[in-house]
């Protein structure tokens, strides 16, 4: 997608270096963060200069292929079997983090240019995926239509498009008008800082949304659409996001709003049968005592924005029953949220 | 309330001063603000010195009185005349404010002594309508009770006690056990600053909820009741809140949750037939785009929030419809959100 103009990928190869767009600068600053050698790119991954599940598959993938090229001739297989533990602990919940690394440490058996080739392949697969996720979903649009959306499940968090983003941009570039609420998604603001910053890349119209103001604009019948992505999703169709994405589901049902799921397939945990085995992530409470940004000038402050006598809660993710979703956008078509149609597409 | 082990109320006379709690410097420091004259006073209540229905109400009483007391012999209806003027340009959409400078105008026919006396009573009868709100409301509350509330509608926006707080205050005090969600209420972050603090204050057991985790916490069965105050209910029982009432109202509805909204009979509007004649009121985006708080050497600052390219949209409140509400808490008791019930309880 474009930044200033230019394209960019959220992350590549140049040589044998891993290169990536600095998420934890954005939206502040653009910057461009390069990993000489492994052991860089597993600090890259573990501090979050790089986030989201797909961005973080292809760049672990790079990772493993950049151990087989940094590999010293003494002796390499042990190198590369230390880098790949080293690169499974930076981010230990994150399936496409082993699915990548699997893929390129097995191709790395027969040669390393065929390690650094599967790297690539699964970059260009995410990339393929979303674009795929992007088609099938722009058929849900109208010539205008009015999409929320809630935490950031564009291209940032993977290769390139994204998973709720994709629809949008592809729907835009077939002449559809596009109009874009973006929740806030406090405490982190991902829809406030990164949906806001690759929408308004885009210029596709948009405007930000209190979390609190979700219910009156569909009272006041503004949206036609929600879309979101998500972290995991249970072989019943249940769907673990960021937190707030059940409290949108509920009040789409309440206002009669369709209410869709964008994610590859890869997303589908097989082993889980519902909702209830998904283990949520409680994230720690600074998350949302404090907040930080830049003043007026470009200087950077945290600043605390609770009480001080008081603490917080922190859930990072909630469920969302299969019930309330409408449809699940995948790269290989749209599905019902129902056990049976998300087997048959997991062994199609 | 207490602070810092010490009772105080949000606004009451010294002499001919108008003393106050600075709200504009809470949860950061805790001030008292004095207002030696009528003029003062009103920039006190348009700066928001003074904020929230019952405490600009008893502020704007005071005020009157103060203009009493201050009229020079020479030509004092002239002057008391252009301060109730003053006054009543300080706040315009604030229905108590009028209602109390109305009394205090009145009573100040008599004599000075008499509207002093009046602006007393004005602050003493909404001290007793909180007070009665919290016995009604508290016989909701069993020994141990987990509540949901969202913004303030506690004492600081009231003389004393509060509204939806009030009921709370008054179970912890009868020996009840009772846990308080304080949803963080973005943009203004009412609920993680005001609230929060006098929870804190009291030594309520509580704890900040990001507004998105209010549906997670309600699915993990964490909230036994929700309880809201009100900016003006309609005759039907429709009430305009802050903005996020409805969300939480259609949450509470889904998980079969209790919904409260605790207001003196002076918030129900009898001119207003139903929610949709309330005109929602839209504040500055940069509410939503900018946030200030201290950074941790106690210095504010105003950052930025959300990316710079974008904008945002802020509606101040919304209207949750009265079908949403199990009951209203009214210092006459407690009655269902129905046109019939709203009638009998303004007439009697």
């Amino acid at each position: 997608m474009k930044v200033n103009g230019h394209d960019y990928l959220t992350v590549w190869m140049e040589g044998s270096s891993l290169m990536m767009i600095d998420q934890n600068k954005l939206p502040w600053s653009f910057e461009i963060h390069q990993c000489h050698d492994v052991r860089a790119s597993c600090e890259a991954i573990r501090n979050m200069t790089v986030r989201g599940a797909g961005a973080i598959g292809a760049a672990a993938g790079y990772a493993m292929a950049q151990a087989f090229l940094q590999a010293p001739d003494s002796n390499p297989e042990s190198f590369v079997k230390q880098a790949r533990l080293d690169i499974e602990s930076t981010r230990p919940t994150a399936r496409n983090l082993f699915y990548a690394v699997e893929r390129v440490f097995e191709a790395g058996r027969i040669s390393t240019a065929n390690a650094v080739a599967e790297a690539q392949l699964v970059a260009d697969n995410d990339i393929a995926d979303s674009r795929a996720i992007g088609t099938f979903g722009s058929e849900l649009f109208g010539n205008q239509t009015r999409v929320l959306t809630h935490c950031n499940a564009g291209w940032l968090a993977f290769v390139d498009y994204g998973t709720a983003l994709s629809p949008i941009f592809k729907s835009r570039n077939n002449g559809k008008e596009v109009f874009v609420y973006v929740s806030e998604t406090r405490p982190r603001s991902q829809g406030a800082r990164l949906t806001a910053w690759e929408l308004h890349n885009e210029n596709i119209p948009h405007l930000v949304v209190p979390d609190n103001a979700v219910a009156s604009l569909m009272a006041h019948k503004k949206i036609d659409l929600v879309m979101v992505g998500a972290d995991r999703i249970a072989l019943n169709g249940d769907v673990a996001n960021k937190t707030g994405t059940l409290d949108r589901a509920i009040l789409a049902r309440y206002f009669n709003i369709p209410f869709y799921v964008a994610a590859p397939t890869s997303t589908f945990d097989a082993q889980c049968p519902d909702g209830s085995h998904i283990v949520i992530e409680h994230r720690h409470p600074d998350e949302v005592l404090m907040q930080e940004g830049p003043d007026q000038w470009g200087n950077l402050h945290k600043i605390r924005v609770v009480s001080k006598g008081s603490q917080a809660i922190n859930p990072a993710f909630d469920v969302t029953p299969f019930e309330l979703i409408t449809g699940l956008i995948t790269e290989k078509g749209i599905i019902p949220a129902e056990q049976q149609a998300i087997q048959k597409i997991l062994t199609s």
